[in-house]
């Protein structure tokens, strides 16, 4: 086997595999802060990236930013936890407000108590619900659609960069609407536009569905997902989007005069996603050389690698890097010539781990003759060697964007050939869902791919589905696509007839 | 007097015009959390406008984002407390990390204490000193240049939305240098890239200079600032840059090998603005009516109200309207047409009190003539009446971008005639400097305008120093302006050899 860029393949050990890329391609890092992770430039900048693409979208259906405090007071949790179900207890608590020092040790001092405890926001229903109280007062006022990006905390015990960190940075939308269809229909357009931002410049491709009741968010009337398949098999819920009925409303008062002058609760909404996206890109498109990034959401799109020789000709080269990038500039691409001084093998290298789409290496031949070299990062390798290309540097320059454009499409189509070539529809019945599964199904940390099953389902409730979720164990429904088939065959668990198919897999 | 938009004039109550203005501007409100505001969309409008200029222009001098913990362990402080003299202690203190239910009530859960205390950051040289001890080796690592965008937390006493809040949104610069040089450099790099911001992006005139010893930041060897006048007369100081010499390194052991392979303690310097920033452009551009926004961060330049009467008409209006949108927005202007079923006289006032730069309101004369109306928010009235303005609509349209370059130019103008003009340089004595601020002096919330004092100074340090500033009870002194004119007299304090000119005012 050739040498690749990362110590570790994906095949030897998935999990220490992803630990890797995130490690090598500098993406974050741990803190000595439990649970809280460091996210280093280039991890930053696809954030950035992510954010801004998806800040326009937001904003052009309609919603505005705006931003709540970072602080809870315990009696709003405590409010919304008489009104919802099951939510999680897990949270940072603030309970004091100074520090002094005693004896020459610095200490939490303990007349500084707050009279009430502040919990550092796990998701911002109950503060921004309390705002909704105030702001809205009429049917005029409707629909209300707002936004923020934000930090929130939960107290995670097992965590792992990007994918469950205790604090992690979000976009969370809240929206208030007069009636269940309108609420209903914001709640489905977020789906939606979750579904087209990840396909489209992720190059991820997920499946739109409804989650089971066991999986909704506390207090939703409906949660829906969108679901990604990630190279072990595994899926990833890349977001969520709920639609909460009048329960928050009802906890906190959120009431509106109709135009026919009563006052009645407004339906609300929330959704968001995470930096956990980070986490489905490296395993959607990572491999064992380190991380592919999508052209769209890469902070360099090309990066040139100048061969600098620490001789006086080194100026001449650098001038040819510095006029294509300059050009590559103009035509809007995100380009950086790295002229650090350090080897331009390990340069290369870095910029393979870091997952550059397109990395350009000039040295003086190339230079005198008006070429240059370069790599494409979607397709490093023919069989085991780096398969690099010439070209004259103009037609390079003419063609970078389209280029791009393929990597982009490229990275799409491979993932969504590993997806649709991995849901299995002809299980039937649940031993053969454990056949199907066999060990992996009990393997958390993954190890022998298995992709997800879809499987006949007639959406019981309660105890029921309780019942079927202690009996999956490692697996999970997924979620009930949007997009469905024909139903054929009777609930899998049930026998009783099926509504709808479900996605069932192991999940991260 | 005319009727204004606002309940309360500058003249009457400066304090409580300004909180109009954030109120019925539709900035910010207070929220349920002591300290912590809500900033509503117009006001968040604002501070993205903010981040995204000085956002390219931290890259543009080299920097990188990256995000760090919002949680910094206890002992983190500790450390940084023993190097460091006279650092604030009011910080929020997260102990417990768990709820529970007990007897039916939502309670902190006494078993879920943390082992060691974790801060919410205040600033974040120790969080950051850390990665940085770890990703610095070399002089080939140097110099390490990092900035973030963040939420940070300072327990105040006494608030006020935008000016002082306990959790407030900043970004914070962190560097590391090879030597003092280096680091100073970069020091005042990023004063001057403030200085620049804040004149050329928020009209708002400052002043640059070096704060005296006992306003340096804890730690710093040299703290520099821009300070602002507002209208009562008070400055505002807007923004920080600090060398921080070695200590930090020390601290926290930032050391690299140097070309002669020598470990060596990094210099370092921090630098930041906050949502501050954003009470300094109100209480510098407001007038009576509201807010005045300057066009380079209105997040909306142009507002047009369609006069709309309900009647079948109002579909030719706001076609009308749509068309000189599209114009608009293709010239690169942020524009709304305003097409909400209020009142048109209620949405221009509100748009008068937001600050929108230009005010465009078309009637059915309008757009059968082929005309618009516009008023400019920086010249609202001519006499008590409002003046208003008839243009056709296609000379409106092309002249749109020059409008908004002519308001913000003349916004900057007014500022910077109201600095320049009420720095009093006369004054040598203590006694003149009674008598010039007499009662202001002791009236934290203004009243009676008196601007800066220009006086000589022989840079007193340690007890000297703290006299001098138990002397001036509520007048402190700013900075030492980087561009200084030949000194002449004593110091006023000390009648020794005066060293360079310092400003005095009172201050937010």
């Amino acid at each position: 086997m050739s040498k690749r860029a990362l110590p570790i393949t994906r095949e030897q050990n998935f999990p220490d595999w992803y630990q890797a890329v995130v490690r090598d391609g500098d993406m974050a890092e741990t803190s000595p802060v439990r649970g809280c992770m460091i996210i280093k430039p280039w991890g930053w900048g696809v954030w950035e990236r992510i954010q801004a693409e998806l800040d326009t979208r937001i904003k052009d259906t309609g919603h505005d930013n705006c931003y709540f405090p970072l602080f809870i007071p315990l009696s709003f949790i405590a409010k919304e936890a008489e009104h919802v179900e099951g939510f999680a207890k897990e949270m940072a608590v603030v309970t004091h407000h100074r520090l002094m020092n005693k004896d020459g040790k610095l200490v939490v001092d303990p007349d500084a108590k707050l009279e009430e405890p502040l919990i550092v926001r796990p998701t911002s229903e109950t503060i921004i619900g309390d705002a909704f109280q105030r702001w809205i007062k009429s049917y005029r006022d409707l629909p209300l659609l707002i936004n923020q990006w934000a930090n929130v905390v939960r107290w995670e015990m097992r965590t792992r960069l990007f994918l469950r960190t205790a604090e992690f940075l979000w976009q969370e939308g809240h929206t208030a609407h007069a009636d269940r269809d309108d609420a209903m229909a914001e709640t489905l357009k977020m789906l939606e536009v979750y579904r087209e931002f990840s396909e489209n410049i992720l190059a991820m491709p997920v499946i739109a569905g409804e989650k089971p009741a066991n999986e909704r968010f506390p207090g939703a009337d409906n949660t829906y997902s969108i679901e990604a398949m990630m190279q072990d098999g595994k899926a990833l819920q890349a977001g969520t989007s709920h639609y909460l009925g009048t329960h928050f409303a009802q906890a906190q008062n959120i009431q509106f005069q109709n135009q026919q002058g009563q006052l009645t609760h407004c339906h609300t909404t929330s959704w968001g996603v995470s930096t956990r996206l980070i986490g489905g890109v490296i395993m959607t498109h990572g491999d064992d050389d380190g991380l592919r990034l999508p052209p769209k959401i890469a902070p360099r799109q090309i990066v040139i690698v100048p061969m600098l020789r620490d001789k006086p000709e080194d100026k001449e080269l650098l001038d040819y890097c510095g006029g294509i990038e300059k050009e590559l500039k103009a035509a809007g691409i995100r380009v950086l010539v790295d002229a650090k001084p350090t080897k331009s093998a390990e340069k290369r290298w870095n910029w393979v781990r870091r997952g550059a789409p397109v990395i350009v290496e000039v040295g003086g031949r190339d230079a005198s003759g008006g070429n240059v070299t370069y790599m494409r990062r979607d397709a490093l390798r023919d069989g085991d060697k780096i398969a690099s290309h010439t070209s004259p540097r103009d037609a390079f320059v003419a063609g970078a964007a389209a280029l791009l454009d393929e990597i982009q499409a490229r990275l799409y189509a491979e993932a969504k050939a590993r997806l649709d070539g991995n849901i299995i529809s002809n299980i039937t019945t649940f031993s053969g869902l454990e056949d199907y599964f066999g060990a992996a199904a009990g393997d958390d940390e993954g190890g022998v791919f298995k992709g997800w099953a879809r499987v006949a389902w007639s959406k019981p409730e309660g105890e029921k589905l309780e019942a079927i979720a202690d009996r999956l164990k490692a697996l999970t429904i997924r979620n009930a696509p949007m997009v469905q088939d024909k139903v054929q065959g009777a609930c899998l668990f049930t026998r009783r007839t099926r509504k709808e198919y479900v996605l069932i897999a192991r999940a991260y």
